[in-house]
């Protein structure tokens, strides 16, 4: 069988394989990044019209994108419903940024760490992947020029509220300084803001593609950290220049984006009923965020450091006495315990060990503290076995 | 803006284009492959779970793979539900078998004509396409045979059912012949269905994949032409050889299909509701194919020839004079009739003018006649031009 070159970078998901383990109801699940069941909002299909059933326009039904626009501006992103486009998830949107600018060795700069499914998505297709190192209010601004000087980057890939993994909210100061340095050295922005909405201390800072003059840019959001991850819908504004072609990527991908769930989101956006959802939803999160705080400081305080997340769905925990955190899987699976290692998230999982990402919106907060207690146990064995 | 080297294959979508132009409601439009409105069945959403609203498996949902693996058995293709992929419309098999297969410069083989969309993903990820005439039974075999023994194709991509465009339903013994040559020189087969359902004279042969013995297959179907588009749900059966890369590329493209649509489709897959709204739509078609045959033969007789679909969407029209049909375009859209010219479902549109595909689904009996009158003289009056 001769397959494509491509599929010799495919790798075995590691999420894919935790995920699946956590499924067995006795597993206390640190590892994904599932909205809480209880906080899934009752869905009226009552007003569905039955058109809907038929092909839809590949750019997305027109009142969404009105919508979306209308949010995006009201954040201060320059846009108009034009250059809004309905994603099968905000995953696709990686999907047709990778086929849009990725050739093999295709340079890409991201943040260290990012989000896995990013990293993956583009070295299936071939990127030569930079990194840039995350400090706790954003990218090293040294390390940052010094890959726009040295290296041709085709695009930076930027989450700069609650990333995933590290939670890092980037400062004021921070966005406006890497716009510049996008915009002196001409480098296209993408902007992945799924957690925008999931904020704790109320604090907000405007997306990075407010503050860009010059450099084109595509901002994607989901309604799946807020509303309803099973219908699938996410959006991308892009600027003129690479909407015509983001378009047609998605045409060949799926024709468009099925229409029930964008016409369930579309009941949504903009509407009370959201904004009270999400009212409701940041308290609810902000329990938890802060429940997992008091486990964690019981449990963890003399093996690990992290910052309190004021947003987002996960802690990024540090170890004193860093070990390859994926050697843990296995044991931490046996007491029923699950949590993403750190190093996938890494372009080089080999020089960063010692990380862990604790998902703290999915698992009920009466077996937070029994899970947090097993995993804390089984790290430091496996530190007094690598003493021994 | 460096984009990547496949932008540069991004083909402006003529069908895009005619859609669009056709959706004016003044629009008599031949061009799509739209169901009748008034056959999209109505949706009963009463008993939907809220838990549907989760992220769900890559795979697709359990029970929805189960049924579509118990509808293939029955047709004769040997599967297990662990071989079923959800997939967000067929579409999406093409981007995912065009991703597992296919470098720049990979040759792949198709029917000549071809499904206009696959073509495009395949040529988009670089493929070399090798086309094999198609006959009113089927392709050409000595053809067929010659490419397979001077080429090299990482599949053949084949509709054997109801072909789009060109109608054409492949006989036992050339469904024989081609299962025998595939295996003989060890090609994949990708096996295109989305028409088989819509069958006007009740014939039926089973899929090609069931008369394979040795070399591997991707079987793909949808509910888009018997159900409802707009849901987009479709799903791919692919040897446990493929399969694996198949559910990674899936997972790196939109993570999973939408879970609200596939609970839809589940609800119709298999029940006696499904079994009724198919005779129906069986006879509907029937009629407004036999309605288009009359039009047919009283505006193009003297103009073209043609088989009469016993299945599918589609007439395929050959004129007796060719011409550049793309050129009758803006003459047709300027007395609001839309086609679809044929040159975009051949490798080689410049060598293959003359024909015309014609959707009969689609446009209301009483506006058939006069759209086909009006197009006829669209025709006449282009040749007559070019006679002179």
């Amino acid at each position: 069988m001769a397959f494509s070159e491509r599929v010799s970078r495919l790798k075995s998901s590691l999420i894919r394989e935790i995920l699946a383990a956590a499924q067995r109801p006795e597993v206390m699940s640190f590892a994904g990044g599932l909205p809480a069941e209880s906080m899934l909002p009752a869905m009226d299909w009552s007003a569905l019209p039955a058109s809907i059933g038929q092909y839809g326009m590949s750019e997305g039904e027109p009142a969404l994108r009105e919508a979306i626009a209308a949010e995006a501006r009201a954040l201060g992103v320059p846009c108009e419903a034009s250059q809004v486009l309905i994603v099968s998830g905000s995953q696709q949107t990686l999907d047709l940024a990778a086929k849009l600018f990725i050739d093999p060795g295709t340079e890409v700069l991201l943040e260290a760490p990012t989000y896995l499914a990013a990293l993956q998505a583009f070295q299936l297709f071939g990127a030569d992947c930079i990194g840039v190192p995350q400090e706790a209010d954003g990218p090293e601004l040294g390390a940052l020029r010094e890959a726009l000087e040295t290296r041709k980057p085709a695009f930076a890939y930027l989450i700069p509220t609650f990333q995933n993994p590290s939670a890092v909210r980037y400062s004021e100061a921070k966005r406006d300084a890497v716009a510049a340095l996008l915009d002196e050295f001409q480098v296209t922005l993408i902007e992945d803001e799924p957690y925008r909405e999931l904020t704790f201390d109320g604090g907000s800072a405007t997306p990075i593609v407010t503050r860009l003059k010059k450099t084109s840019w595509i901002y994607t959001g989901t309604v799946s950290k807020t509303l309803l991850p099973g219908l699938r819908v996410g959006f991308l504004i892009a600027t003129p220049d690479l909407y015509p072609h983001l378009l047609r990527l998605k045409q060949s991908a799926d024709l468009h984006t099925n229409r029930i769930g964008q016409w369930q989101a579309l009941q949504w956006l903009g509407s009370e009923q959201y904004r009270a959802h999400l009212v409701e939803l940041r308290s609810f999160y902000r329990t938890r965020r802060d429940a997992m705080q008091a486990a964690l400081e019981e449990h963890f305080g003399d093996l690990a450091s992290w910052e309190v997340p004021q947003g987002g769905l996960f802690y990024w925990l540090k170890l004193h006495r860093p070990l390859d955190t994926r050697t843990l899987l296995n044991p931490a699976l046996a007491q029923n315990v699950a949590f993403m290692p750190g190093e996938p998230f890494f372009i080089d999982p080999e020089a960063n060990p010692g990380y862990l990402r604790l998902n703290f919106s999915h698992v009920a907060p009466e077996r937070l503290s029994e899970g947090l207690r097993r995993l804390a146990g089984v790290i430091r064995e496996a530190q007094a076995a690598e003493a021994a």
